[in-house]
Protein backbone atom coordinates (compact mmCIF):
# COMPACT_ATOMS: atom_id res chain seq x y z
CA UNK A 1 0.00 0.00 0.00
CA UNK A 2 1.02 3.62 -0.46
CA UNK A 3 1.77 5.56 2.49
CA UNK A 4 2.91 8.35 4.60
CA UNK A 5 5.07 6.83 6.84
CA UNK A 6 7.39 4.36 4.92
CA UNK A 7 8.96 3.91 8.13
CA UNK A 8 6.16 3.48 10.79
CA UNK A 9 4.12 0.53 9.72
CA UNK A 10 1.85 -1.23 11.77
CA UNK A 11 1.59 -2.55 14.37
CA UNK A 12 3.61 0.82 15.37
CA UNK A 13 0.65 3.00 15.89
CA UNK A 14 1.96 5.61 17.80
CA UNK A 15 4.56 7.63 17.64
CA UNK A 16 7.41 8.52 20.79
CA UNK A 17 7.41 11.34 21.90
CA UNK A 18 10.51 12.68 22.98
CA UNK A 19 12.02 15.96 24.71
CA UNK A 20 15.40 17.37 24.61
CA UNK A 21 16.39 16.02 28.38
CA UNK A 22 15.87 12.48 26.45
CA UNK A 23 19.21 12.69 24.46
CA UNK A 24 22.44 11.59 26.34
CA UNK A 25 24.89 14.38 25.83
CA UNK A 26 26.05 15.92 22.52
CA UNK A 27 24.31 12.21 20.56
CA UNK A 28 21.63 11.37 18.56
CA UNK A 29 21.02 8.36 21.31
CA UNK A 30 18.06 9.01 23.35
CA UNK A 31 17.39 6.80 26.78
CA UNK A 32 14.13 6.32 27.98
CA UNK A 33 12.25 4.27 31.45
CA UNK A 34 8.98 4.38 32.56
CA UNK A 35 5.57 4.92 30.55
CA UNK A 36 7.44 5.04 26.75
CA UNK A 37 9.90 1.82 27.78
CA UNK A 38 6.72 -0.25 28.71
CA UNK A 39 4.81 1.04 25.46
CA UNK A 40 7.92 -0.25 23.73
CA UNK A 41 7.74 -3.75 25.82
CA UNK A 42 4.28 -4.41 25.90
CA UNK A 43 2.66 -3.10 22.70
CA UNK A 44 5.32 -2.90 20.13
CA UNK A 45 6.87 -5.86 21.43
CA UNK A 46 10.66 -4.21 19.82
CA UNK A 47 13.68 -5.78 19.76
CA UNK A 48 17.21 -4.25 19.16
CA UNK A 49 17.14 -3.32 15.78
CA UNK A 50 13.93 -2.83 15.06
CA UNK A 51 12.68 0.98 13.59
CA UNK A 52 10.22 2.81 15.85
CA UNK A 53 8.46 5.93 14.81
CA UNK A 54 9.86 8.79 17.05
CA UNK A 55 8.94 12.49 16.76
CA UNK A 56 10.83 15.44 19.01
CA UNK A 57 8.09 17.64 20.97
CA UNK A 58 7.93 20.96 18.97
CA UNK A 59 9.62 19.54 16.36
CA UNK A 60 10.35 16.59 13.44
CA UNK A 61 9.59 13.35 13.41
CA UNK A 62 11.97 10.66 12.55
CA UNK A 63 13.00 7.48 13.26
CA UNK A 64 14.41 5.72 16.53
CA UNK A 65 16.50 2.70 15.68
CA UNK A 66 16.65 0.48 18.88
CA UNK A 67 19.95 0.25 20.02
CA UNK A 68 19.14 -1.50 23.55
CA UNK A 69 16.47 -2.57 25.54
CA UNK A 70 15.68 -4.17 29.10
CA UNK A 71 13.11 -4.35 31.08
CA UNK A 72 14.54 -0.82 33.08
CA UNK A 73 15.97 0.90 29.94
CA UNK A 74 15.58 1.42 26.41
CA UNK A 75 18.09 3.29 24.00
CA UNK A 76 17.63 4.64 20.27
CA UNK A 77 19.56 6.70 17.62
CA UNK A 78 17.30 8.81 16.24
CA UNK A 79 17.48 10.73 12.88
CA UNK A 80 14.43 13.44 12.03
CA UNK A 81 13.31 13.70 8.55
CA UNK A 82 10.41 15.53 8.00
CA UNK A 83 7.94 17.89 9.89
CA UNK A 84 4.54 16.92 11.80
CA UNK A 85 1.40 16.47 9.88
CA UNK A 86 -0.36 20.18 9.31
CA UNK A 87 -2.60 21.66 12.01
CA UNK A 88 -6.20 22.26 11.89
CA UNK A 89 -6.07 26.21 11.79
CA UNK A 90 -8.97 26.34 14.38
CA UNK A 91 -9.41 27.47 18.04
CA UNK A 92 -11.57 25.06 19.91
CA UNK A 93 -13.46 26.58 23.20
CA UNK A 94 -15.03 23.65 25.19
CA UNK A 95 -17.60 25.02 27.64
CA UNK A 96 -15.89 22.29 30.63
CA UNK A 97 -17.12 18.77 30.34
CA UNK A 98 -16.82 16.77 33.07
CA UNK A 99 -13.72 15.21 33.79
CA UNK A 100 -13.68 11.73 32.55
CA UNK A 101 -14.98 13.19 29.61
CA UNK A 102 -12.64 16.03 29.22
CA UNK A 103 -9.67 13.65 29.26
CA UNK A 104 -11.50 11.92 25.82
CA UNK A 105 -12.04 15.06 24.32
CA UNK A 106 -8.80 16.64 24.85
CA UNK A 107 -7.33 13.47 23.38
CA UNK A 108 -9.31 13.39 20.39
CA UNK A 109 -9.07 17.36 19.70
CA UNK A 110 -5.27 16.73 20.13
CA UNK A 111 -5.23 13.37 18.14
CA UNK A 112 -7.54 15.47 15.69
CA UNK A 113 -4.62 18.02 14.87
CA UNK A 114 -6.35 20.98 17.46
CA UNK A 115 -3.57 23.23 18.81
CA UNK A 116 -5.62 26.18 21.03
CA UNK A 117 -7.97 24.44 23.24
CA UNK A 118 -9.91 26.93 25.92
CA UNK A 119 -11.76 25.66 28.32
CA UNK A 120 -14.88 27.83 29.52
CA UNK A 121 -17.02 28.10 32.39
CA UNK A 122 -20.82 28.93 31.35
CA UNK A 123 -23.96 28.43 33.54
CA UNK A 124 -24.48 25.02 33.44
CA UNK A 125 -21.08 23.63 33.94
CA UNK A 126 -20.96 22.47 37.21
CA UNK A 127 -18.90 24.07 39.65
CA UNK A 128 -17.19 21.27 41.14
CA UNK A 129 -15.65 20.11 37.44
CA UNK A 130 -13.65 22.70 38.06
CA UNK A 131 -11.49 21.35 40.94
CA UNK A 132 -10.71 18.26 39.14
CA UNK A 133 -7.45 17.04 39.20
CA UNK A 134 -7.39 16.34 35.30
CA UNK A 135 -7.18 20.83 35.28
CA UNK A 136 -3.91 20.55 36.63
CA UNK A 137 -0.84 21.50 34.28
CA UNK A 138 0.82 18.08 34.30
CA UNK A 139 -2.90 16.68 33.86
CA UNK A 140 -3.60 18.59 30.60
CA UNK A 141 -0.46 18.13 29.22
CA UNK A 142 -0.41 13.90 29.96
CA UNK A 143 -3.77 14.04 28.13
CA UNK A 144 -2.51 16.28 24.64
CA UNK A 145 0.40 13.75 24.86
CA UNK A 146 -1.33 10.96 24.29
CA UNK A 147 -3.35 12.50 21.28
CA UNK A 148 -0.23 13.64 19.58
CA UNK A 149 1.57 10.05 20.13
CA UNK A 150 -1.84 8.58 18.56
CA UNK A 151 -1.46 10.92 15.86
CA UNK A 152 2.30 10.96 15.02
CA UNK A 153 2.64 14.54 15.83
CA UNK A 154 5.02 16.45 18.14
CA UNK A 155 3.24 20.16 18.56
CA UNK A 156 1.78 20.29 22.18
CA UNK A 157 -1.22 22.62 22.01
CA UNK A 158 -1.65 24.70 24.22
CA UNK A 159 -4.82 24.24 26.94
CA UNK A 160 -6.38 27.33 28.42
CA UNK A 161 -8.87 27.88 31.63
CA UNK A 162 -11.06 30.81 31.49
CA UNK A 163 -13.57 30.30 34.80
CA UNK A 164 -15.55 33.78 33.56
CA UNK A 165 -17.75 33.01 31.28
CA UNK A 166 -18.68 37.14 30.50
CA UNK A 167 -15.42 39.09 30.77
CA UNK A 168 -13.97 35.80 28.50
CA UNK A 169 -16.34 36.76 26.14
CA UNK A 170 -16.59 40.63 26.56
CA UNK A 171 -12.79 41.14 26.52
CA UNK A 172 -10.30 38.43 24.64
CA UNK A 173 -13.28 36.67 22.41
CA UNK A 174 -13.41 39.62 19.78
CA UNK A 175 -9.72 39.60 19.05
CA UNK A 176 -9.81 35.60 18.91
CA UNK A 177 -12.57 35.10 16.26
CA UNK A 178 -10.66 38.35 14.23
CA UNK A 179 -10.16 36.50 11.06
CA UNK A 180 -11.73 33.46 11.42
CA UNK A 181 -15.21 31.70 11.27
CA UNK A 182 -16.82 31.76 14.60
CA UNK A 183 -19.63 29.06 15.22
CA UNK A 184 -21.15 27.52 18.21
CA UNK A 185 -22.44 23.91 18.34
CA UNK A 186 -25.96 24.52 19.24
CA UNK A 187 -28.52 21.28 18.78
CA UNK A 188 -31.43 23.18 18.32
CA UNK A 189 -29.98 25.64 15.80
CA UNK A 190 -31.51 25.85 11.88
CA UNK A 191 -28.11 26.18 10.16
CA UNK A 192 -25.84 22.75 9.43
CA UNK A 193 -22.15 22.83 10.18
CA UNK A 194 -20.65 24.04 7.36
CA UNK A 195 -18.25 21.32 5.14
CA UNK A 196 -14.99 21.86 4.33
CA UNK A 197 -14.48 25.39 5.23
CA UNK A 198 -11.22 27.25 4.21
CA UNK A 199 -10.73 29.23 6.41
CA UNK A 200 -9.69 29.28 9.92
CA UNK A 201 -12.86 28.39 12.73
CA UNK A 202 -13.34 29.44 16.20
CA UNK A 203 -15.70 26.72 17.37
CA UNK A 204 -17.41 27.06 20.70
CA UNK A 205 -19.54 24.06 22.15
CA UNK A 206 -21.84 24.36 25.35
CA UNK A 207 -22.21 22.89 28.47
CA UNK A 208 -24.12 19.33 28.62
CA UNK A 209 -27.72 21.02 29.36
CA UNK A 210 -26.21 23.58 26.90
CA UNK A 211 -25.76 27.39 27.08
CA UNK A 212 -28.84 29.74 28.49
CA UNK A 213 -30.26 32.14 25.87
CA UNK A 214 -28.43 34.82 27.78
CA UNK A 215 -24.97 33.01 27.00
CA UNK A 216 -25.91 32.38 23.18
CA UNK A 217 -27.45 35.54 23.04
CA UNK A 218 -24.15 37.43 23.89
CA UNK A 219 -22.13 35.17 21.67
CA UNK A 220 -24.70 35.64 18.64
CA UNK A 221 -23.79 39.46 19.11
CA UNK A 222 -20.25 39.07 18.56
CA UNK A 223 -20.95 37.32 15.48
CA UNK A 224 -21.03 33.16 16.12
CA UNK A 225 -23.31 31.57 14.09
CA UNK A 226 -25.64 28.76 15.79
CA UNK A 227 -24.86 25.46 14.26
CA UNK A 228 -25.78 21.61 14.13
CA UNK A 229 -25.40 18.53 12.91
CA UNK A 230 -28.77 17.47 11.91
CA UNK A 231 -31.72 16.56 14.41
CA UNK A 232 -29.71 14.68 16.65
CA UNK A 233 -28.13 15.71 20.08
CA UNK A 234 -24.56 13.92 20.32
CA UNK A 235 -22.68 14.61 23.58
CA UNK A 236 -19.23 16.66 23.32
CA UNK A 237 -17.48 13.47 23.46
CA UNK A 238 -18.71 12.47 19.96
CA UNK A 239 -19.47 16.16 18.82
CA UNK A 240 -16.41 16.96 18.62
CA UNK A 241 -14.30 14.56 16.74
CA UNK A 242 -17.89 14.82 14.44
CA UNK A 243 -17.08 18.60 13.99
CA UNK A 244 -13.90 19.13 13.35
CA UNK A 245 -14.06 16.50 10.49
CA UNK A 246 -17.21 18.44 9.03
CA UNK A 247 -15.57 21.24 8.98
CA UNK A 248 -11.88 20.31 7.90
CA UNK B 1 -34.12 29.99 18.89
CA UNK B 2 -35.86 28.01 16.15
CA UNK B 3 -35.43 24.26 17.46
CA UNK B 4 -36.61 21.00 15.89
CA UNK B 5 -38.03 19.85 19.58
CA UNK B 6 -39.99 23.02 20.65
CA UNK B 7 -41.34 20.67 23.66
CA UNK B 8 -37.64 19.19 24.83
CA UNK B 9 -35.59 22.57 25.51
CA UNK B 10 -32.41 22.05 27.81
CA UNK B 11 -31.62 20.88 30.04
CA UNK B 12 -33.54 17.68 28.64
CA UNK B 13 -31.13 16.47 26.90
CA UNK B 14 -32.33 13.05 26.68
CA UNK B 15 -35.55 11.13 25.29
CA UNK B 16 -36.95 8.29 27.94
CA UNK B 17 -36.96 5.47 25.79
CA UNK B 18 -39.70 3.68 26.52
CA UNK B 19 -41.56 -0.16 26.23
CA UNK B 20 -44.71 -1.52 25.64
CA UNK B 21 -44.29 -3.13 28.93
CA UNK B 22 -43.96 0.36 30.85
CA UNK B 23 -47.56 1.03 29.69
CA UNK B 24 -49.78 0.46 32.37
CA UNK B 25 -52.66 -1.59 30.71
CA UNK B 26 -54.79 0.09 28.15
CA UNK B 27 -53.98 3.21 29.10
CA UNK B 28 -51.65 5.98 27.94
CA UNK B 29 -49.79 6.05 31.14
CA UNK B 30 -46.65 4.76 32.05
CA UNK B 31 -44.72 3.68 35.39
CA UNK B 32 -40.85 4.08 35.44
CA UNK B 33 -38.58 2.40 38.01
CA UNK B 34 -34.77 1.89 38.43
CA UNK B 35 -32.68 3.91 35.97
CA UNK B 36 -35.48 6.02 34.34
CA UNK B 37 -36.60 7.17 37.89
CA UNK B 38 -33.05 7.80 38.95
CA UNK B 39 -32.16 9.77 35.82
CA UNK B 40 -35.43 11.94 36.06
CA UNK B 41 -35.41 12.73 39.40
CA UNK B 42 -31.11 13.53 39.58
CA UNK B 43 -30.64 14.50 35.94
CA UNK B 44 -34.17 16.41 34.96
CA UNK B 45 -35.08 17.03 38.64
CA UNK B 46 -38.44 17.05 37.38
CA UNK B 47 -41.34 17.69 39.11
CA UNK B 48 -45.46 16.99 38.84
CA UNK B 49 -46.47 18.53 35.50
CA UNK B 50 -43.07 18.95 33.81
CA UNK B 51 -43.26 17.53 30.43
CA UNK B 52 -40.47 15.34 29.27
CA UNK B 53 -38.90 13.94 25.77
CA UNK B 54 -40.29 10.19 25.52
CA UNK B 55 -40.02 7.90 22.77
CA UNK B 56 -41.76 4.44 22.16
CA UNK B 57 -39.06 1.74 21.04
CA UNK B 58 -39.03 1.02 17.63
CA UNK B 59 -42.07 3.80 17.08
CA UNK B 60 -42.22 7.65 18.01
CA UNK B 61 -41.26 10.26 19.52
CA UNK B 62 -43.40 12.57 21.72
CA UNK B 63 -43.89 13.93 25.20
CA UNK B 64 -44.51 12.42 28.99
CA UNK B 65 -46.70 14.71 31.88
CA UNK B 66 -45.00 13.88 35.00
CA UNK B 67 -48.22 12.93 37.09
CA UNK B 68 -46.67 11.29 40.13
CA UNK B 69 -43.05 11.40 40.93
CA UNK B 70 -41.32 9.79 44.21
CA UNK B 71 -37.96 8.04 45.53
CA UNK B 72 -40.25 4.67 43.85
CA UNK B 73 -41.56 5.48 41.52
CA UNK B 74 -42.47 7.97 37.97
CA UNK B 75 -45.93 7.92 36.22
CA UNK B 76 -46.05 9.79 33.12
CA UNK B 77 -48.90 10.80 30.70
CA UNK B 78 -47.49 9.99 27.39
CA UNK B 79 -48.85 11.37 23.55
CA UNK B 80 -46.74 10.53 20.20
CA UNK B 81 -46.56 13.29 17.87
CA UNK B 82 -43.62 12.59 14.99
CA UNK B 83 -41.20 10.19 13.60
CA UNK B 84 -37.52 9.57 15.31
CA UNK B 85 -34.89 10.90 13.40
CA UNK B 86 -33.57 9.70 9.72
CA UNK B 87 -30.94 6.67 10.24
CA UNK B 88 -28.17 7.05 8.33
CA UNK B 89 -27.63 4.97 5.42
CA UNK B 90 -24.16 3.01 6.91
CA UNK B 91 -23.50 -0.57 7.37
CA UNK B 92 -20.86 0.30 10.17
CA UNK B 93 -18.22 -3.13 10.20
CA UNK B 94 -15.73 -2.53 13.02
CA UNK B 95 -12.69 -5.07 13.87
CA UNK B 96 -13.46 -5.48 17.82
CA UNK B 97 -11.76 -3.10 19.16
CA UNK B 98 -11.13 -3.18 23.66
CA UNK B 99 -14.12 -3.51 25.20
CA UNK B 100 -13.98 0.35 27.24
CA UNK B 101 -13.63 0.99 23.18
CA UNK B 102 -16.36 -0.60 22.22
CA UNK B 103 -18.90 0.14 24.52
CA UNK B 104 -18.04 3.97 23.17
CA UNK B 105 -18.04 3.34 19.87
CA UNK B 106 -21.54 2.11 20.18
CA UNK B 107 -23.09 4.83 22.06
CA UNK B 108 -21.89 7.07 19.53
CA UNK B 109 -22.42 4.98 16.19
CA UNK B 110 -26.02 4.40 18.09
CA UNK B 111 -26.13 8.34 18.69
CA UNK B 112 -25.39 9.83 15.64
CA UNK B 113 -27.88 6.85 13.85
CA UNK B 114 -26.34 4.22 12.58
CA UNK B 115 -29.01 1.03 12.40
CA UNK B 116 -26.56 -2.11 12.02
CA UNK B 117 -23.28 -2.60 13.52
CA UNK B 118 -20.86 -5.25 12.73
CA UNK B 119 -18.16 -6.65 15.10
CA UNK B 120 -15.99 -8.48 13.31
CA UNK B 121 -12.77 -10.97 13.99
CA UNK B 122 -9.23 -9.44 12.36
CA UNK B 123 -5.81 -11.52 13.01
CA UNK B 124 -4.37 -8.26 14.99
CA UNK B 125 -7.99 -8.17 16.91
CA UNK B 126 -6.84 -9.87 20.62
CA UNK B 127 -8.66 -13.24 20.84
CA UNK B 128 -9.35 -12.68 24.99
CA UNK B 129 -11.87 -9.24 23.50
CA UNK B 130 -13.89 -11.82 22.37
CA UNK B 131 -14.67 -13.25 25.97
CA UNK B 132 -15.44 -9.94 26.98
CA UNK B 133 -18.78 -9.50 29.12
CA UNK B 134 -19.86 -6.07 26.81
CA UNK B 135 -20.42 -8.75 24.19
CA UNK B 136 -23.46 -10.18 25.45
CA UNK B 137 -26.66 -9.17 23.97
CA UNK B 138 -28.18 -7.59 27.27
CA UNK B 139 -24.39 -5.40 27.79
CA UNK B 140 -24.73 -4.41 23.86
CA UNK B 141 -28.60 -3.59 24.12
CA UNK B 142 -27.44 -1.24 27.07
CA UNK B 143 -24.86 1.02 24.91
CA UNK B 144 -27.07 1.35 21.77
CA UNK B 145 -29.87 2.55 23.59
CA UNK B 146 -27.54 4.74 25.75
CA UNK B 147 -26.51 6.13 22.07
CA UNK B 148 -30.55 6.43 21.50
CA UNK B 149 -31.42 8.14 24.65
CA UNK B 150 -28.95 10.73 24.13
CA UNK B 151 -29.43 11.83 20.12
CA UNK B 152 -33.33 10.97 21.33
CA UNK B 153 -33.99 8.38 18.62
CA UNK B 154 -36.21 4.86 18.97
CA UNK B 155 -34.99 2.86 16.31
CA UNK B 156 -32.47 0.33 18.06
CA UNK B 157 -29.70 -0.17 16.01
CA UNK B 158 -28.52 -4.52 15.29
CA UNK B 159 -25.00 -5.31 16.52
CA UNK B 160 -24.32 -8.59 15.15
CA UNK B 161 -21.21 -10.95 15.80
CA UNK B 162 -19.05 -12.06 13.17
CA UNK B 163 -15.90 -14.32 14.84
CA UNK B 164 -14.89 -15.67 11.41
CA UNK B 165 -13.12 -13.01 8.70
CA UNK B 166 -13.01 -15.18 5.79
CA UNK B 167 -16.12 -17.01 5.83
CA UNK B 168 -17.70 -13.48 6.69
CA UNK B 169 -15.79 -11.50 3.47
CA UNK B 170 -16.35 -14.27 1.25
CA UNK B 171 -19.80 -15.53 2.01
CA UNK B 172 -21.80 -12.81 3.65
CA UNK B 173 -20.40 -9.06 2.68
CA UNK B 174 -20.22 -9.36 -0.88
CA UNK B 175 -24.44 -9.22 -0.33
CA UNK B 176 -24.61 -6.60 2.31
CA UNK B 177 -22.11 -4.20 -0.44
CA UNK B 178 -24.62 -4.42 -2.85
CA UNK B 179 -25.83 -1.05 -3.84
CA UNK B 180 -23.21 0.51 -1.62
CA UNK B 181 -19.79 2.29 -1.79
CA UNK B 182 -18.01 -0.22 0.01
CA UNK B 183 -15.06 1.95 2.27
CA UNK B 184 -12.32 0.68 4.07
CA UNK B 185 -10.60 3.16 6.96
CA UNK B 186 -6.96 2.41 6.32
CA UNK B 187 -4.94 4.93 7.65
CA UNK B 188 -2.05 4.55 4.61
CA UNK B 189 -4.44 4.86 1.77
CA UNK B 190 -3.81 7.90 -0.75
CA UNK B 191 -7.46 8.61 -0.92
CA UNK B 192 -9.11 10.52 1.50
CA UNK B 193 -12.34 9.84 2.76
CA UNK B 194 -15.19 11.38 0.18
CA UNK B 195 -17.75 13.97 2.06
CA UNK B 196 -21.25 14.21 2.08
CA UNK B 197 -22.24 11.07 -0.08
CA UNK B 198 -25.70 10.40 -1.68
CA UNK B 199 -25.36 6.94 -1.60
CA UNK B 200 -25.68 3.91 1.15
CA UNK B 201 -22.05 3.21 2.58
CA UNK B 202 -20.13 0.41 4.14
CA UNK B 203 -17.84 1.29 5.92
CA UNK B 204 -15.05 -1.40 7.85
CA UNK B 205 -12.58 -0.12 10.26
CA UNK B 206 -9.75 -2.25 10.95
CA UNK B 207 -7.84 -3.59 14.44
CA UNK B 208 -5.57 -1.26 16.45
CA UNK B 209 -2.90 -2.17 14.54
CA UNK B 210 -4.20 -2.57 11.25
CA UNK B 211 -5.27 -5.13 9.06
CA UNK B 212 -2.44 -7.30 7.86
CA UNK B 213 -1.82 -7.06 3.92
CA UNK B 214 -4.42 -10.24 3.21
CA UNK B 215 -7.15 -8.86 4.83
CA UNK B 216 -6.88 -5.70 3.13
CA UNK B 217 -6.25 -7.32 -0.10
CA UNK B 218 -9.39 -9.45 0.15
CA UNK B 219 -11.29 -6.33 1.07
CA UNK B 220 -10.19 -4.55 -2.10
CA UNK B 221 -10.98 -7.85 -4.16
CA UNK B 222 -14.26 -7.05 -3.68
CA UNK B 223 -14.08 -3.43 -4.51
CA UNK B 224 -13.90 -1.86 -1.13
CA UNK B 225 -11.84 1.74 -1.47
CA UNK B 226 -9.25 2.00 1.05
CA UNK B 227 -9.59 5.85 2.69
CA UNK B 228 -8.34 8.15 4.81
CA UNK B 229 -8.92 10.91 7.04
CA UNK B 230 -5.36 12.78 6.33
CA UNK B 231 -2.12 11.88 7.41
CA UNK B 232 -3.12 11.51 11.30
CA UNK B 233 -3.92 7.68 12.53
CA UNK B 234 -6.86 8.16 14.58
CA UNK B 235 -7.64 5.55 17.24
CA UNK B 236 -11.61 4.15 16.42
CA UNK B 237 -13.52 6.24 19.02
CA UNK B 238 -12.13 9.17 17.18
CA UNK B 239 -12.57 7.90 14.21
CA UNK B 240 -15.59 6.49 13.73
CA UNK B 241 -17.60 9.83 14.36
CA UNK B 242 -15.21 11.46 11.98
CA UNK B 243 -15.75 9.46 9.35
CA UNK B 244 -19.54 9.21 9.66
CA UNK B 245 -19.80 13.15 10.08
CA UNK B 246 -17.42 13.22 7.01
CA UNK B 247 -19.58 10.94 4.91
CA UNK B 248 -23.43 12.27 5.66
Amino acid sequence: MPGSFPYCYHPCMNLILLTKEDFIDGTARVRLEGRRLRHVLEVHRAAVGDELCVGLIGDRIGTGEVVLLNQSVLEMDVRFERAPPPALPVTLILCLPRPKVLKRVLRSASAMGVKRIILLNAFRVEKSFWGSPVLEPESLREQVVLGLEQSRDTILPEVLLRQLFKPFVEDELPDLIHNTLPLVAHPHSSFLCPRGVSQAVTLVTGPEGGFIPYELEMLVSLGFTPVQLGERVLNVETAVPALLARLF
